[in-house]
């Protein structure tokens, strides 16, 4: 979070005066002819931190002392400050605001606000005063699904299920939705030891599927990943609650069988190419690389860079 | 939206009595002890639709006649209710809340609800039921960044920018966020038009990079996807507003320089193996497929598959 601006900052009214006395004086006030407090309060009120990019935060969280005001009198020193921001060419506010102090947002929103994001004990509300369209980057977009192709090169065999909750029994590789903040290697091999017992580990990222407006993922966009996994458990344990069947299939007869997804089929071809022909010829490979500016680790994959290419030696 | 359960549908006691009278009878009673309303209340005025997974939700946008509860009465009546849809086994609640109801929100948050997510005009609470920790599914977890490699195969040229707000001046692909709704290949080509003024068509998608906590995705994690792109015009006429420079660069001179991004040379490697030996060897292609269960068409990205895998003509 940005340090406070400190030589421009708002003086808070209420650590003036312990704030209760004047939150009172407010209210009486406010609905007088003349009133100098809607023109003492607004930006002076509403503490705010100015961004890098023109705009300005409000964490309500700092100012127990606005639960004492309510929700007409808020909507006042919010629409004041408004003006105050716009004034000094602000083309942003991010309103922070903790759940129990909600009522503040319908206010906010008769004054424009809308919800940017909400989540736990919390919600962000944000209003543009810039020129044109608002420029404000939008919140997260796709849930992430990754299933487990658990094939293995001995036997031939790949791990299917059928779910047990479909209107059609089909066989599919097993796999579910990332927690937050979870690799997708991870997923895979969580999912598939959830629902069927088998003990995995992760060898590539064989296919991704993007997919929008989906009713299971309230109306947000979806992003399904198929890793290609290697067994290193063989007897199935599967879960009761999710799953109908789970067995090891022949993947000759995985790729043969209708009665399966389009995507599972596809990925089965793609596993007999590349256990035939090698499995570079259809792999993304992962690899840690360090962030620039955060100090962060990512995850990075595409296909297998051969050695020379990676190092540039003997290559001009 | 599930069909209302009819059946067993909780008659809306403002509908027998237009609401108003009642409401303030009930504001009137709610105070005194042993008031029948109490015990009349909950389940019975909020209307609930039963969900498939034994859940309930209630959309509050339905009952107008609740703005003229205030927040206390509220929270009694939807505690009355927490209590009914328990007593018959339910084991969520999502409670839908328009922005200008918002009031109605502490009060849920002190009875156990959280936020599930919110957005525009509108957000959602949970409370969970049933027993151990909640197994609700999450909300969107990953914003998507595109980039475009935009590569000139006559001329050995690639494109690349230089951030204008940027610390350090590095050469990367053009590229940003994905809007809701908008496929990857679109997204990287909107994007190097907006930053470069260069029309390309997709080609193929090089990379995926999953990074997690980004400060820039409000804590969220990040899918930063690169797209190789073909070019169809030439002529830079680069957003003075988002870049500093622009220009097509030589590809060995990109592998070369200290001056780029890890992310950026590993690409401009693997563009140049491409180059020199099929760009089949770095490629996963895409392809539009219909989904199973509802009725959307979704894009699936993977390495290229033989014609004989595909259609198993003269495998066995």
């Amino acid at each position: 979070m940005p340090p406070f601006l400190s030589g421009r900052f708002w003086r808070a009214v209420f650590t003036r005066t312990r704030g209760e006395r004047l939150w009172a004086g407010h209210r009486r006030a406010s609905g007088g002819p003349g009133c100098r407090w809607d023109a003492l309060a607004g930006a002076d009120v509403l503490r705010a931190e100015p961004d890098r990019f023109g705009g300005i935060s409000v964490p309500l969280e700092r100012f127990r002392a606005l639960d004492r005001l309510d929700a007409a009198s808020f909507q006042k020193v919010l629409q004041a400050a408004i003006q105050q921001w716009r004034s000094e060419g602000r083309i942003a506010v991010w309103l922070h605001i903790p759940i129990l102090q909600s009522q503040f947002i319908a206010p906010a929103a008769s004054l424009g606000f809308c919800f940017h994001h909400a989540e736990s004990d919390s919600s962000t509300l944000t209003l543009w005063l810039g020129e044109g369209p608002s420029r404000l980057p939008g919140y997260a977009t796709h849930q992430v699904g990754v299933a487990g192709a658990v094939f293995d090169e001995n036997t031939r065999k790949i791990l299917v299920v059928q779910d047990r909750n479909k209107l059609k029994n089909m066989w599919k590789f097993p796999g579910g939705l990332s927690e937050p903040g979870e690799d997708i290697g991870d997923t895979a091999v969580r999912e598939v030891f959830e629902e069927t017992g088998i003990k995995s580990e992760f060898r590539s990222l064989l296919s991704i599927r993007q997919q929008h407006t989906n009713p299971g993922a309230f109306g947000k966009s979806d992003m399904y990943i198929i890793c290609r996994l290697k067994p290193y458990s063989f007897t199935i344990n599967f879960c009761q609650h999710e799953c109908l069947r789970c067995e090891w299939m022949d993947l000759h007869d995985l790729v043969k069988t209708e009665n399966t997804t389009p995507i599972t089929s596809r990925v089965a071809r793609l596993l007999l190419y590349g256990y035939r022909e090698g499995f570079d010829k259809i792999d993304f490979t992962v690899e840690e690389l360090p962030a620039v500016y955060t100090g962060l680790f990512y995850k990075l994959y595409h296909k297998e860079l051969p050695e020379n290419y990676r190092t540039m030696i003997g290559m001009d």
